[in-house]
Parts: C-alpha cells; structure tokens; sequence
C-alpha cells in the first residue's frame, strides 16, 4: 500500500476501529475521558494514560521542572474528575535526556508529588529510560466511582443546559504570554500575568466539583476541557446525537483575558475563550430546570462561579448566538477566527 | 547545587525515596513487578507500566512494526504473570513521528491486538501524540490476582530451590544475531536462528505457568526475567534478604544458543545465558521438598520443563558453582565475563 502521512484524529480511529472489547467487566472502553472497568464490588475502576513530549507539549525553556511535574499529574487527575470520580494512585514512566541533573528531577519529581498529595493520589511506580533526544513522561491514572455513578459524555438530552466549571481562554492567554506575547507581557497588571501563566502552568483540575456533581444527580453528561470548549462541546453533543446553541458574546470573559486582549493577545476574548484549550475546568450538562439550583449549590458549598454557556438541541451541531445573529460554528475553521 | 548526570537506579530511587503511601489499599508500591492494590473484592489489582523509546529499546530497522507492538504488550504482560496474575486491560500510549505511515501504525496496532487476544486482554485505550524525533511507545497493564495469592520477590527462604520457566540466553543471541553477528547469521541452523531471533522479538510471556504456580500454593518469590538471570535473582535475593548459589556450568543451555555461540556470539553460552537478558521467562523459588513434584507437574500438565538452577543460602550475595570451585559473582562484573 502507498505510503500517506496520518493525522491524530486517524491514528485515534484507527486504534479505535478495533476497540471491540470482549470482557463484560469493561463499562466504557475507547472514547471517554477515562475507561471504565467493573472488577466486582461497589465502585468502578476509572483508567487515563496521558503522554507529555517535549517540543511538542512543552518547552524545557518555558516551564520549570516543578511545573512539569504538576501539570504531568494534573491533566491526568482533570480526567478522572471528568468521570466525577476520586483519583486514587499514579504510575509514571519517563524518558530523560542522559545528561539530565539531579535538580531537574527532584523539580520533576517534587512537583508530581505536590499536585498527587493535593488531590489525595499515591505514585505508587513507574518506569525511566534514557531518551536520545526529547524527554517523555507519560502518566497513568486510577480512580474510582461509585458504579452507578460514572458521568460519561453521551448522556446530553434536548432541554439541557451546558456549563463550565470555571472561566476558560486563560491557559491560551498564558501560552501566549510565554512565547508570541512575551515583549507585551511587561504591560500587563502582574496580578493579572500570574493568574494566565499560573492557568497555563499549574493547572487545578476540578475533582471536588466533579464528585459535587456526581452525588447531585443531575448531570447528563461531563468532561473536561483540554482540546477547547466548543470543541469539547463538540465531542458531547457527537457522544449524545444531539447539538447546541452556545452564546457567544455572552460569556463572561475573565478580567485577566480581557487585559490580555487589549495588548494584543486576541480581538475577541470571548471567542478566544471559546477556542483556547488546556482550561482542565469541567464542561457539563444538566436539566434546564435545575440551572440555578447547581449555580447556587456551586457557589454556597464550593465557593465555585458556575458559568452556563450553552443549550441543547435536538439537531446536530454547533451553532453561536452572536449580536448579529445565529451563525454554524464550524469546529474546523472555528480556530482561526479568534 | 552543582549539576551532575544520574543513571537509571539514582532515578528510580529518587522517585522510590517519596514511595511512602498513604492508603491502606495499597499492598505494595514501587520495587515490584507490579503495584498491588486491593480495592475491595476478592481480587488484588495489578498495576505495570512500561516505556519503549527509539534507539534506546529498538531500532525502527531491526523490528517490523507487528514485532514492535507485539513486544510492547508481550512485556507488560509478563510482568503481570510474574505476580502469578491474569492480564485483563492495556492502554497505550504513543509518540510517533509526523511521517509515520499508515502500513506502520496498522502493524504496531496488529501487533499488540495479536498478542493481546493471545492472552486474553482488552485494549482499552490511551493517547498518541506527535514525537519530534524517536517514537516512544508506553503500555500499562491492568491484572487481577487473588488477594492472598500474589507472588512477590521477597518471600524467598534458606533451603528453597531457584527455577527458571525455560531456556535463558536465547533472546541476547537473538540480538546478536540482528546486529553485531549480522555477517555471521547465515552460518547457523535456519531454525536455530529463526529460534534466537523470536526469543528476541516476540517474546513469549508465561502467564499460564504464573497461574498455576500461583495455584500450587508453593512458590516463595516470584518475578520476570528481564535484566538477566544473574541481576534478577539478585534482586529476589536483596528484596528476601538472602542470597544464593548458582549452578554455573550445570546449567542446561538450549542448542540454539550452543551453536551461536560456536558461530562466535559468545565464548560460554552457560556464563551468557545467565547475564543475558529480555527472557521474560518466570524466575521463582520453591521449598527444595517439592522440587520433583513441581518439575513433574509443569512437565505433565503444561508442556513445561522447569530448570533448577540455584540454592538460597542464608548469606547474602550470589555464588556461582564451577568446575573450578565457588566464585563470588559481582553484578558490576559478571556482564563482562561472557
């Protein structure tokens, strides 16, 4: 056969096409933020593996080993949350240039370490090996959830509300204070540069609010935002069959955004937030009838601003609700328009 | 403070220094095969994850891509028989090159499904990813056992026998073969060399001799021969606290391996047999009284020939028999003897 050049999204189908999987102790295989695994008893098992290469996730220039470490485990625990369930052990396996220091590693080590005993994970082991060029790590995570309780991504029904956990568009603001926005990153309120670069750095995934979540009942669908959120948004109206109507001039933007905006970080920040990635907060849905209750639970017991940005629909999907109008938002070119 | 290069064992011991956790539910952490959670049920999960870097582990020219993936999962799955566990779950994770073609991909993914099915394991997941250099291929295993029968390495005792599942060497000839004995490959036996070669490639896990070794109720210690019969028994030995005698030239040597070694791999291919490496054959201890009954049993109910190979003694450290009398023989050294 002809030799042609694949792109993620085939390699994932591929390894997908024969995801047919013959025990009946899996619940979810391929396709979720995490595989779902029934070994008996009351709780589920929730598996997530996550490769971070340099030059391609990171920059050994732009992140300090500590805060490689942290978001190596964060975006692993920001999985697990996404099923609403507990993080429970890590497993790391790292690929390090030979000439590696022992500062770089005990950064690395320290800062997995801080963000596992934040969350209540154990490094339970691993596996390093030398690496010719660029440094790997590649993290798995276990957790567990109530059996009945895993929040998947298919569930979303017409007549739900779609929310965020939190504001978005900071990480991508943050990135491009590193590199592109560098030169401009003096102008900005210091406050307001720490909060981008730290959403960027040191991400916070958000387990409490997942597990918040789960016990509610009310949620339909979850996971959390790491490709940006109309594109999540995207994958749970595909994993549900139905679409959505996402206000777009309307949400609330991040004050620290806005300030990225006006030195140059994005025209619009609202369709930069819309589009950024990397934001770890969750992106779920639930009952309409039901919004200000979660709004209000969120705030009084978590101190946590739910942000409702979308409705769902029964046709398929994305569409944006603009000042000018209703426009097809088109998960392709949508990246360019920020 | 100063910057200065770490090898492999620093590493794993700086991450092994926080190994402390904090959950009653974890059995064991690092410095076994497997971790061994016990999350309620009658069975303990098992837990490994293994990299395979590029240049470091493989050479993209020396190994098809069917061999490539079938090796990837073949060695995750021996560390879970080397607990004397079922392999259940893989998830993979890989880092490939943009030019990476799709005859390649759909022989790593036919490689790791056909060993996969062979054992009875789902591949459930994982994450790909863009590698700017060499790929990088990373698996974790999931496995069960039952909780009060999984195998260790520290449980081996003064008075016990040391056994391997099958011939040793084989794998390090088959090295040989594909790379400084290239030229001299053609000398040997067709069959011998396809023998050596496999042993090398597409090792042959021994989950059915783990199981019912596990089953028997016998076995002391426990673990996969991968570093080297000599450096695995050392590590039974140091985790036991006990140490052992070696049959040196009394070992029975597969005469694959004899013939390589007459084509020039190695001067003593009993010395080579036991320094070798990736056998991925089990390597257990029994008491001495039932040794026969073990031998008999494999021999009868699985095909097996078990090879006694070594005596725990109560003094640390490993001795090897001669015909020249006992030698003491250093781990740092004895690769060098061969």
């Amino acid at each position: 056969m002809a030799e042609r050049r694949l792109g993620e999204f085939e390699i994932i189908d591929m390894f997908r096409g024969r995801g047919g999987h013959r025990h009946d102790w899996v619940q979810h295989g391929i396709g979720d933020d995490c595989a779902v695994l029934d070994l008996g008893g009351e709780r589920s098992l929730l598996v997530t593996t996550d490769l971070m290469v340099e030059r391609v996730h990171y920059l050994r220039d732009a992140i300090t080993p500590w805060q490689l470490g942290w978001k190596a485990m964060a975006v692993n625990i920001s999985d697990i949350a996404a099923m609403g369930g507990t993080p429970r052990a890590a497993f790391a396996a790292a690929a390090l240039q030979p000439g590696v220091d022992a500062a770089f590693l005990e950064g690395l080590r320290d800062g997995m370490l801080a963000c596992a005993d934040r969350y209540g994970v154990d490094l339970l082991g691993g596996d390093t090996s030398r690496a010719p060029q660029d440094g790997v790590l590649c993290l798995t995570l276990l957790g567990t959830a109530p059996r009945d309780r895993v929040l998947l991504r298919s569930g979303a029904r017409p007549g739900d509300v779609a929310f965020l956990g939190g504001p978005v568009g900071l990480s991508a603001a943050g990135l491009w204070l590193l590199t592109q926005g560098a030169e401009q990153a003096g102008r900005l309120d210091p406050a307001h540069r720490d909060r981008l670069v730290k959403a960027h750095l040191e991400p916070q995934p958000q387990v409490e609010l997942g597990l918040w979540l789960a016990e509610r009942g009310l949620v339909t669908s979850m996971m959390d935002v790491s490709d940006g959120v109309l594109q999540d948004l995207g994958h749970i109206c595909r994993a549900s069959g139905v679409g959505a109507l996402v206000a777009g001039e309307a949400l609330p933007v991040d004050r620290a955004l806005v300030q990225a905006g006006a030195i140059g970080c994005c025209e619009q920040p609202w369709r930069f937030a819309l589009s950024g990635g990397e934001d770890y907060v969750l992106l779920f849905t639930a009952p309409a009838d039901h919004q200000d209750a979660l709004v209000a639970g969120a705030r009084h017991e978590l101190g946590i601003e739910l942000i409702p940005f979308a409705w769902i629909e029964p046709e398929p999907g994305l569409r944006l609700f603009g000042a000018d109008g209703i426009h097809s938002a088109r998960p392709r070119g949508w990246d360019h328009f920020g």
